[in-house]
């Protein structure tokens, strides 16, 4: 069977009530889905995207030229078969790619939110889509699946909504982001807001797609760097040397120098910034036990059987933080999880790469 | 006996050749020494500064607000006793605190150098040590200090004037430049270029140290993070917040963030953004083989005691990196080598910071 790739975007005016306090009226969600819903709708996966991710997971793009994030596991006959499943992937209300976000008129009017946009967290995230999931009918699920940002809201679904999914497959991710994580992303924000094209805030998105943001573009850079290992970096670059440019010129460049100076200013023709601010916000004050008196207090919610998948070179969630969830669900005598650290030098990135190193963990979880 | 701080600037006109095939004609180079030399000259210790550092390295400064960087190692009964050994920094060439840099007038003229300084590296900043000390009728010293770059350095004097020290001792190292590394330089060279403020190289120093550079703040926030490691992040700031912003404000703060945002800040005002570029230049052309058909090659120069230190968690240069100098040493059957990697959750600065974890090392290999 064809993928089967659809995308839509839904709009509510009933407000999302976000854990500031605050409220987002009238909003938009857009979302993809691949294969096709059976008739008792018990075949619904859920995959939920990464920082810098949004609905296309898996087919093509831009005329065949990009594939979606996760192409490689999702798809006919694919470790997430949609010859089986009817595969949901949202794009989070605050990002940049159709759900509503910074960038978007603010309600009633045309001109964007800009700074009034309220800062969302990953449960205001996960309580849209639920919401959304409610307008399509569909309420519970055969699995949710996430890596990194993904992670955390796979992570949520399985806390604040413990009926909603069978399972629940988590990787790449972290019970509450720690220092590390945070610092990197203050220094992409600090890049930002220090940039004077940025204008503080009042940029016009258009000419910043021209000509590029070059504080984003460093904030990226250094972002690059959390993704991969300095095993990974010493693999891909070792100390290559670009050939036309001398050793002893001081704009003479490495590979890894190239390499990140190319990634970091590509983002900036399509990622917007002020999206950017709002989504490293919303990581930064992730923490699963927020509202609860612990973490384990958290976990004691679970129902759901939960895979949790860490990467052992992972250098911006470590493994280690992964094992914490394990280990508490295992105070709690829960007998429905499973932890697997997957060996790989790779880093924080091996869950968009290293497929054959974790995709049998997926099916595995999908089956079981 | 009294730390007996001297400063000292020497000038030199006989041209100093670079490993570029450039020429630096007519040169400063500024050093400090502590304690007394003695009648046969033989209780001679250098000590090697890193990207940041200066000739500052014990001592106070600034009406005593500021201790120099290894103040907590060298003076009077310390680990490096001053009562003893007659311990010399010098500032490296290249620098902005005394020694010729880009920001020094190009001789003949008075304009600063700026782009037309000459790239220098870590053999050249050696060099001009070596000539310096030969100016100081010092041809033979007992030991050869240093850390990360500084480091470096003293693996330099180890191979390139074997007859020069007795001891070396190089913490916190590596035998050349990995991508990792180069990758954090690279975010605060390319913050620094695409800074308006930097006006491309032709900036008025003056006026900067007023203002601050905001790229060059930037760029310190993306070395500060190499510079410790997830644990000891977790351990200095956890996921404390400043409490007067509430989490839902876009630009409240983690203490990380703070911490992050006035280190960067705070570095504009006292180091100059071109000598940033030059110093990371030098390091990220650093190859301890350059020259030699190989690293064991290079090592076979060896004649001195060659102490390794090097700090477990160290993510900007691995133990594993120091490692690979030692299993070199081992297969070349050289028997007057010893490698030490001290447990640390510091990270890189463990070598500027966690004395207590290393200093009886350096006691010993300058008693041994």
């Amino acid at each position: 069977m064809p993928l089967n790739l659809k995308t839509h975007t839904e709009h509510f005016t009933n407000p999302l009530y976000l854990e500031s306090g605050r409220i987002l009226e009238s909003y938009d969600i857009t979302y993809e889905s691949y294969g096709e819903i059976n008739d008792d709708k018990s075949n619904v996966v859920v995959i939920c995207h990464a920082l810098t991710g949004s609905h296309h997971a898996a087919g093509m793009y831009e005329d065949g030229k990009k594939a979606g994030w996760w192409d490689g596991l999702i798809g006919p006959d694919k470790t997430i078969d949609t010859n089986k499943y009817f595969v949901i992937c949202t794009n989070v209300i605050g990002s940049c790619f159709g759900s509503t976000g910074p960038m978007s008129p603010k309600y009633p009017h045309n001109d964007p939110y800009r700074y009034k946009f309220p800062v969302v967290s990953i449960k205001d995230m996960v309580k849209a889509q639920r919401i959304l999931f409610d307008r399509l009918d569909i309420h519970r699920v055969e699995a949710v699946i996430g890596g990194s940002m993904g992670g955390m809201q796979a992570l949520h679904f399985s806390i604040h909504y413990p009926n909603f999914a069978n399972k629940v497959i988590a990787l790449a991710t972290t019970y509450a982001t720690q220092p590390w994580a945070i610092a990197f992303n203050k220094v992409a924000s600090e890049s930002i807001l220090k940039d004077p094209d940025f204008k503080q805030g009042y940029y016009d998105p258009e000419i910043l797609k021209e000509t590029g943001l070059n504080g984003m573009a460093v904030g990226r850079m250094a972002g690059h760097i959390s993704f991969l290992s300095q095993e990974s970096m010493g693999e891909k670059f070792g100390r290559e040397y670009k050939s036309d440019d001398g050793l002893f010129e001081l704009f003479g460049k490495f590979q890894v120098e190239s390499y990140l100076e190319y990634n970091g200013h590509n983002f900036t023709k399509w990622f917007d910034p002020l999206t950017y601010l709002y989504i490293t916000k919303a990581i930064n004050i992730y923490d699963l036990a927020r509202g609860f008196d612990s973490l384990k207090d958290a976990l004691k919610k679970v129902t759901a059987n939960l895979h949790l998948i860490s990467f052992s070179n992972d250098m911006l969630f470590k493994s280690s933080e992964m094992k914490k969830i394990n280990d508490t669900l295992n105070l709690l005598n829960n007998k429905k999880h499973r932890y697997i650290d997957v060996k790989s030098d790779y880093g924080h990135d091996a869950f968009l790469v290293e497929f054959d190193k974790f995709k049998h963990h997926i099916k595995d979880a999908l089956n079981g």
